[in-house]
């Protein structure tokens, strides 16, 4: 087989887990233990260039403007081979990739950062895969990048076969279906995460008391999360995915020592996502394994809830999002 | 039967549980569904003065200066003829109490509160009761009350009559065996809490999907529990008493709405604890039904602790406390 080897670039978005993943019952392949929803973002993406060259005698990874070694640089060429599995010879390449939000900060950094590189790294090698396939070979560097290779509403399944060719992301609604639903994301803290989503996620499985608890609840939530995307019913999406955050931060508190991805500044927002309930304005929080809070909204309450989150003075940022495309290609190259 | 009435007082201490009790199998005669394990605290107390008299048309009764009606009225009125139960005539009485701490803020007020009525009542009535009854009796009007009866260590067992006759605290030791055991109580707020641990219980146990998970701890937090305390084993009692906590407020976080006693500041001192810990200062925290923060920690390093707690702009007093007696009588009378 000749290899067609080009310099190429991809853009995929974040997402945002309403059902969350929590939990490998497989970490080579990365089989989750249960299913998942999300949506993806349209303002949280990262942009990747891949370029690989037959001169070069080591893998060079660039990103957010750093060159990266160790552990990360590693992650990242474990999954370049993993791209190349079929190929005699393996290549070396040259990586540059930039995200418009803080990485490892729980903002999903993972998910559109292997989400983009995959896409790229298979355009770069020639290679045309399946949507399916993308995000099989997606999830592989980061379990929520499976999702973050499509648009709109998400869900991963968790699927049963031992190679995992039954887990992986299938649309439930393009982002068309409901432009109208809005995530405030505030950004408490842009520093990297003590626990990764991996440590974390490992700690918790061996040892919390309430992780089958967990389990048990999710087929239900992914159902009932089904139902009110397809129609476009905002306070059982809000509801369900609120008390799917509290319960899996839950579950990670309760591991010894416990994990609290929890800030003074989050506590805050939660408490004040309450308050504007109960004062009539509808809107629900979602976490993931860090400080920030997302909230989501309707477009004709994004002005009101902004207005009071800035208020509050442990919040450094915000981001509007709204449901986002696919993972997709650009000629615009990083270099 | 002719009946002594005199104006008496008691003053009890309030308690802290290591091992929590959350939900109640009946609300009537307020039987929980667990067993729990706590230490008397030397340091905060409520004092009672009861006096009945047939002159009175209704109960008075005053606390913490303020003359209350309502259902807190009603909640004292109703321990006081539960007090009366074996009388043929109710007779109305004057109450005056005082803490020295502030109330429904997660210090188990209503644990030293109906302690010290529920002696200084039964005392004034003329009556003489065994350690176990005025237990029992203290119960009715608080279930962490009957644990403040007594002093030192205390399991409250959970019994299973349908009666309650065998739900009552037993002594595990008395406070002279651990009185190096020390507890940092930090004041996030003094602010009556919005829902009520009655309220609050009610609900985890009609929804949150981790009750049934959190029961399932319990009884082996109180064995290891009782051992720790038994042994003196400080890190073997923080860790065990950090984790209850946790869970417990884990399970009322997945309520239906969610119930977050934590505040900004709770959260703020949950991390400098685990901070602490990290650099080898052995302490832990434990929070009720309240946004305060109680550190456990040896008599060595209260210093230590206290100053890098003061640091936290959030935390408003702090109290130190150590094991402490049990409810008994005073002739210092509040009127």
């Amino acid at each position: 087989m000749v290899m067609m080897l080009m310099k190429t670039t991809a853009i995929a978005n974040s997402n945002i887990a309403l059902v969350k993943y929590w939990g490998k019952r497989n970490s080579d392949l990365i089989l989750p233990y249960n299913s998942s929803v999300s949506m993806t973002l349209n303002n949280l993406n990262t942009k990747t260039t891949v370029e690989f060259n037959k001169t070069l005698s080591e893998y060079e990874v660039t990103i957010n403007r750093k060159v990266v070694k160790g552990e990360e640089l590693a992650r990242v060429a474990n999954h370049l081979e993993l791209l190349q599995k079929s190929s005699p010879h393996k290549i070396f390449a040259k990586v540059m990739s930039e995200s418009n939000f803080p990485k490892k900060a729980g903002l999903a950094s993972s998910a559109s950062g292997f989400a983009a590189l995959t896409l790229t790294g298979t355009k770069a090698l020639g290679q045309d895969f399946t949507v399916k396939d993308l995000s099989i070979l997606a999830r592989r560097g980061s379990g929520s990048a499976s999702r973050s290779i499509l648009g709109g509403f998400v869900e991963w399944t968790k699927g049963s076969m031992s190679d995992g060719s039954d887990s992986y992301a299938l649309q439930i609604e393009k982002e068309a279906h409901w432009p109208e639903l809005s995530m405030i994301v505030t950004i408490i803290s842009s520093e990297e995460k003590k626990v990764s989503s991996r440590a974390g996620m490992s700690q918790t499985v061996k040892n919390s008391p309430f992780y089958s608890a967990w389990l048990d609840t999710i087929e239900s939530d992914v159902e009932k999360m089904k139902q009110a995307i397809s129609e476009k019913d905002f306070i059982q999406l809000g509801k369900i995915a609120e008390l799917n955050a509290i319960k899996m931060h839950a579950t990670m508190q309760t591991t010894t020592p416990p994990i609290i991805y929890w800030e003074a500044g989050s506590l805050s927002i939660m408490k004040e996502v309450l308050k504007l309930r109960e004062e009539g304005i509808e809107c629900y929080f979602t976490m993931d394994a860090g400080p920030q809070v997302k909230i989501l909204c309707q477009q004709k309450d994004i002005e009101t809830i902004k207005s009071r989150v800035t208020e509050i003075n442990l919040v450094k940022d915000i981001i509007i999002c709204h449901p986002g495309k696919e993972a997709r290609l650009t000629e615009d190259h990083l270099f």
